[in-house]
């Protein structure tokens, strides 16, 4: 089975908004085992369109279209594609009662150009938009498989979710057994360090499939097999996610999707702990990834930004000594990291205290060069743990590596 | 002159990267006044990739591709191409000497494959690479233009801006005027109120052109047109400005790439201003963002997360009766949004202090919606601003809008 995915827009051609479509289309396709050949991307026009679909047609079995389904005169992708498959549109009942109800709602009258919305490609199965208008379309003709579906990621990630995926089991891969797969979360390594550790593995496209997946700034290996069911797939899922594990026991922090502070502040909470903070050259941006989480405030108290030598001192109670004078430690230095997240702690009242202060960046501070980082965590039941770095990058890797590494060595220490 | 951008990488195909290059390319074109009418993405597959160079030199005047020239089996781009174009590979010795000179440097030994990233199309231009090994290429065959570049866009960008414009500018372009634009900053305005106010502007495509420019959470138009030289330029460009700065006076911030927070720095700066910060739904995102910026230390001295409410009266003086009992006005109140901002200027002795308290959600707190924010605006010489937003969206949304809010309130105040 090869795939191609077109998206559909002029915005995308001026470069004024990013394909991230074409990812996430890439990255559920692989999960199903389907290849994807060739991403393309077309404007808003008739005869380009319609090249692109003949193109498409001439060397993959599933063309999956996004794009171009909306309301306007522009939105042409489903009259290019019933034109060049010879099948005429009809306006889907369905759909236009979802159109109908959304303007009968907003208590707002419906313009002539939303009926384009509810328009599907005859002999096709429409497929419902439960989060927009647009309806979607699955079609089947000589033995390939198209697949329309909306631009907005938050209409055409559902409708590909429950509308699409199950239509492409069910219709294209018929006989095939589902794919199962598992995530692997890690931190504390990076993604080409974590590749070398799993290089055979992932070369050997063995079932299970080992793959790194994806994210900003994160470091995910994707198994995943073709089972009757979901029992049979985690007996094989589970026995490589052990290997992995055996040789990575250190940094694999969780078999589901989430991000490291979910797992801190999860653990934190069944053990009935609390949490500050004090920022020096991440500013805030350590504080922030805690409270991005819902429910954090269960374990997250709060904490100082001491950004200035000043408010070391008078909010943190730094001694003057330890920050000024010739042969001062200065405020990029162990022994200001360990005051900084014990005087959080003490202030706060909480288990545990962190700290971050260093050279973000660019150029050196306190005859310090950038990239050293101190950092302290600070407990009620134990000494406090002091960490150097020295990060090479500019002053945004710095301070990301900064917060993650701290973060890090917390997972680690909640884990001893 | 029609362009087609030809990314080539089974990574992208397996939606391992975004493809940020299409992007960025396309943005660069369009500033030159060329049209993209296709974008494509295809694999590390000799078959393949030849398919997508014919494909596109039948419906393009320029190709040009990004990726797949790196050391490996796997780089097959510049093979691909050379085949199509009836033309053989030779290997540079400028660039054979850039790859010698890093692996020397290095003092580690050079492995043969290397001697691929020198490869070069006979009878084209090489491109050097500043920033990395592989050596780029144009080629210009039958009225046509061919354009090479590697993937990684710290090095694909670069060698666009320095080696592959000027020769698109003096081969493909030859005999038209350069362009020139300039790029306007918009705060307190959302994208499609903002594309409203300059919908004529927008569609009419005469000279100098006026357009919407996507960049990660901001507003920003750009405007060029082509001429002689500079000073001509700016004459068109600045009678445009100003008529766009004419209809949003309230909203346009700078007539540079710059963010807000900057523009807000700068201006305290030079009045020799202070600045701190409160934070509770935020939880730091705004000392982020400030601290962000190099040199901010000159203005931004700190400020406190105080998440919980016993942070709040602990560490802030929020008086208890505020925040708690029966007809309290709470946490998330106009006035707890005073006193925070308040007092986080008297305790660290600024001259602005910034408050931001509300309900992130998901869901509501103290009986209050989610998405019901106040802030507040502290100042030593007039008179404390609250302000309040009732902000439709998600987590995410709300902390960002409210900090987003507050520095396009800031900005305001320092106007006035």
């Amino acid at each position: 089975m090869k795939a191609e995915i077109i998206a559909v827009g002029t915005e995308l051609l001026l470069g004024q908004i990013l394909n991230s479509n074409a990812q996430y289309l890439s990255q559920e396709l692989a999960a199903l085992g389907i290849d994807v050949y060739f991403q393309t991307v077309v404007g808003d026009n008739m005869t380009r369109l319609a090249h692109a679909v003949e193109t498409a047609a001439g060397r993959a079995d599933i063309l999956i279209f996004t794009g171009g389904i909306g309301p306007t005169q522009d939105d042409l992708t489903k009259e290019a594609l019933a034109g060049v498959l010879g099948r005429s549109l009809y306006e889907d009942a369905e759909a236009m009662e979802n159109v109908d109800r959304f303007f009968q709602g907003r208590g707002v009258p419906m313009t002539e150009n939303n009926r384009r919305q509810a328009l599907a490609i005859e002999g096709g199965t429409p497929l419902p938009n439960e989060t927009g208008l647009a309806v979607g379309n699955a079609i089947e003709q000589d033995g390939k498989f198209y697949i329309v579906l909306p631009g907005p990621p938050k209409e055409m990630k559902p409708m590909f979710e429950r509308q699409a995926k199950p239509w492409i089991l069910e219709r294209a891969l018929t006989g095939e057994q589902p794919i199962f797969s598992k995530m692997l979360k890690f931190a504390g390594i990076g993604e080409s360090a974590l590749e070398t550790k799993l290089l055979d593995l992932i070369q050997a496209q063995s079932d299970p499939t080992v793959a790194p997946y994806a994210k900003e700034g994160e470091v995910t290996i994707r198994i995943s097999t073709k089972a009757l069911d979901e029992r049979a797939a985690m007996l094989k899922l589970d026995a490589v996610e052990r290997e992995i594990a055996s040789r990575l026991p250190e940094y694999l922090y969780a078999n589901v999707d989430v991000p490291i502070e979910q797992v801190i502040l999860d653990t934190m909470q069944e053990r009935g702990l609390s949490l500050s903070a004090a920022e020096s050259c991440t500013g805030g941006l350590l504080m922030e990834m805690f409270t991005a989480l819902p429910g954090s405030s269960a374990v997250f108290q709060g904490g100082i930004v001491c950004y200035s030598n000043a408010l070391k001192e008078k909010l943190l109670n730094v001694p003057h000594e330890l920050l000024e004078g010739e042969n001062a430690p200065g405020a990029v230095s162990a022994e200001t990291a360990k005051v900084l997240a014990e005087q959080v702690r003490l202030i706060t009242g909480t288990d545990f205290g962190l700290s971050i202060t260093g050279v973000a960046g660019p150029g050196q501070s306190e005859r310090k060069p950038a990239g050293l980082v101190y950092m302290a965590i600070a407990r009620q039941d134990a000494d406090t743990a002091v960490f150097e770095l020295n990060i090479k990058g500019n002053r945004d890797t710095v301070r990301i590596r900064s917060a993650k590494t701290l973060l890090y060595r917390l997972w680690r220490a909640l884990q001893d």
